[in-house]
């Protein structure tokens, strides 16, 4: 299979590479090149057959440095890839190539207060289990707290578990700095602080290699699980909304998810969770318990759980409560159902509750709602994160559509591009840094539309085709061959 | 001078004191009489003449209740006192009787992540003082942090200094639980939480005497404090308002303070403050530096200060940038110029920055702006704390009712009434818990127009008179009476 598609010169890069780990075996190779791209029909059908060449295993800054003055002469594409935990085929080699496997580089490096240092492909968890001797942990994470590298996270997440206390990765101050490599002849280290750090963030790697990431941390108190619940969902709604605008009530999470998705699929939950429930899911400091409590009972909510009052036994037995949350939501209908995927929505404030309701009285059943509210410019809002029972690509592009006209942005998850995934224009400051930095445009070709296809019409609403996909597509497989 | 009082039996209220210090010194007694109601030319003209009859120093909560006790037995008015830093009148016994200064009670019981226990007359710096240790500081502080007790704090404040984060101490969470004494023939003793910590929080002491307060904590990271300037005072809002916006960058204060109130008074930070540039007061979280700076340089502010960039020796001679903020800019402007007094105002959101422009290009000179952007239901907007050049207490009147017709609420500090120094209406909540803790109406007399007063009418414009004032008034010396 791998006979076939020798478009770059794998041995002349293994002869380079000396001491440094690395892997061909086609099953392994082709595992180290998806993500949770699955989670859309539509990237399913299209990058299922996508395969790297050869995967390497840096296992220090100069191996890396290393691997990459190497497929630069050689014109190897190189796409980095943290614990793999996206859904956007963010770390998906469409041009075949190198994957970069940064799960190497794990060390945790300092930890003062208010900030901690790590490198690229530590695992967030492991990040937070350093901190919590100083009293501190990440701000922000994603549902994939276990699984997930902060270097992934940073290169291409958006915010998540957090983000209605602190807002997103997109915020200013919300990465304090990245130390990055560049693709070129001879690698450069640059470190990025301040504004210069939105130019890798979120760049799916397009545009340099995070080599470290400096975080600020917020204190870790340890969280308050809540499940509250509503008979109305516009009440569940606008409790989150309102509990989301409670200044002084310390939150890491508040989601609200409609019946019957948490009676459907929630199931290790499901003895809280009476039939026919809206739920609000919340993680609050402990200290702010009676105040919530307080503000619950003013929304006549229904505590239907509380982490703190059932027993450390029972407790074990449950997942945490952002392992229901933001695409953990999605991952847990679709074990159950497979025809289930889903759109990351927002709606602006200040009519996010009348948007949220208007668009899911309009589609039914056919889109649950599930709402992550957040802090946005300053402001209480949600996201929307709408379970979808799929029928066909058509319909869903309708249902793309129907938000869109609505005045609802979709950040829709079934595009592997920057710009599709993201605000339908190109990052001017992104694509001038790739040219500085990756002058060749070796780094995850295929992800930023600007630099291959400067002239795509980004409003026509066409879905941008990587030409690069189809030719090495080919060369991994064809979609359904088994690994 | 006191002999002609003797309408409350101070010998008999001796009598049952047994050890517990007191203070019957008319000029002692005078003094810890007083707040800092001086700031308002109305409440000098008023107020100058209170005094009470004695002063009692309990040591502990014992003391406390013996005192409530014997005062109740002799129906003696008790007005309980922190450090008397409140600009209401707060502390000042309308109707005479006993002061009771808690300033003994200033023990830190118990510091744990997220929360504080003091006694109500810890000061505030000391109880920082004491988290140190763990990283650990109030949420929130008056701009009288270094004098200021808590209990004063909670019982007549609203917030301040962190408010941009927190919000106020209104907002359910920020105070987690009160313990207090009623005024009972054998006073109780209540722990409140949740939402019944707002019957008695800014309530002046008149419906309970706050013996502890339990208070949540924010990391104490230190601040780096800077002042930005502008040119253009719409321009210096319009940045502050953005800078709240920015959930990222972790802030404790943003003031913005129009020209040349700066230049004019805050005298030891002068050669930092060129002529005709309009202020803006930042204290941020150290690690959000970087991000401050990008910040700052996208609306083309001019860094005037950076605490972190001058020397230690010169730093030395500043205050903390919080004493240029909140009531500290007000008092700064009044050792210059006693004729300054001044109005708080909460400019609603969305409109915070048209109707700040607004209410201060029409009064000009007369009201240079202070704004003190703060966390508000959620959303960022501003309170007004604007200088005013003093003329005649109608002028006055006639600012006031100038904001009130812009829609601008007036928490007018030249009023002694809990309502009329708020929101112009009556705490029903406030006003049930007196009937059960303070049957007699014995504590702080005057103050809560809804119990001496229930049928006067707020909204009639109308200035109430407590008819107790007059006569307690006269007890105590006339208005000038030197002391």
């Amino acid at each position: 299979m791998t006979s076939a598609a020798k478009s770059y010169d794998i041995a002349g890069l293994k002869a380079r590479l000396g001491g440094i780990r690395t892997e061909e075996n086609p099953a392994l190779v082709r595992q180290k090149s998806r993500d949770f791209y699955w989670y859309s029909p539509t990237l399913k059908r299209q990058l299922d057959a996508v395969s790297g060449d050869i995967v390497a295993f840096p296992a220090s800054e100069a191996e890396v440095l290393a691997i990459l003055a190497a497929c630069h002469a050689l014109a190897i594409p190189v796409t980095p890839r943290g614990a793999g935990t996206g859904n956007y085929g963010q770390a998906m080699p469409l041009d075949g190539g190198l994957v970069l496997d940064l799960s190497g580089l794990d060390k945790v490096l300092e930890i003062v207060p208010g900030r901690v240092r790590a490198q690229a492909g530590a695992l967030i968890a492991d990040i937070d289990a350093a901190c919590a001797a100083s009293g501190q942990e990440l701000r922000l994470h994603p549902s994939t707290y276990r699984t997930a590298s902060i270097g992934g996270f940073v290169a291409g997440g958006s915010g998540g578990v957090g983000s209605i206390s602190w807002g997103g990765l997109r915020d200013l101050g919300n990465i304090v700095s990245l130390r990055i490599a560049t693709m070129e002849a001879t690698p450069r280290i640059l470190e990025l602080t301040g504004e210069e750090v939105q130019t890798v963030s979120h760049a799916y790697g397009t545009n340099g290699i995070i080599l470290e990431v400096e975080m600020p941390l917020a204190p870790a108190y340890g969280w308050t699980e809540a499940i509250i619940g509503f008979e109305d969902f516009g009440e569940a709604a606008a409790y989150a909304n309102a509990l989301g605008e409670q200044d002084a009530i310390l939150k890491k999470l508040v989601s609200v998810i409609a019946a019957p998705v948490p009676q459907s699929y929630f199931l290790r939950h499901r003895k809280y969770l009476p039939d026919g429930l809206h739920i609000v899911l919340v993680m609050l400091a402990p200290v702010a318990r009676a105040a919530f409590e307080s503000f619950t009972k003013r929304w006549n909510g229904r505590t239907l759980y509380r982490s703190d009052l059932v027993g450390p036994e029972e407790a074990k037995g449950l997942p945490p409560l952002y392992e229901l949350a933001w695409n953990h939501t999605t991952l847990r209908a679709l074990r159950v159902d497979p025809a289930i995927t889903y759109l990351q929505t927002l709606y602006p404030f200040p009519n996010q509750l009348s948007l949220a309701e208007q668009v899911h009285a309009r589609l039914g059943d056919e889109a649950p709602a599930h709402l992550e509210f957040v802090r946005f410019d300053g402001k209480i809002t949600s996201f929307g994160l709408p379970l979808i029972r799929f029928t066909s690509e058509a319909r869903l592009e309708e249902i793309v559509a129907l938000h869109e006209d609505l005045g609802i942005p979709v950040f829709n998850p079934h595009r592997y591009t920057l710009e599709e995934g993201g605000m339908k224009q190109t990052d001017a400051a992104q694509l001038a840094f790739k040219r500085e930095a990756d002058p060749q445009g070796l780094l995850n070709p295929g992800k930023m539309i600007a630099w291959a296809h400067p002239d795509f019409d980004l409003g026509a609403g066409r879905t941008y085709l990587f030409l690069g996909l189809e030719r090495h597509a080919g060369r991994a497989g064809a979609p359904g061959d088994p690994t």
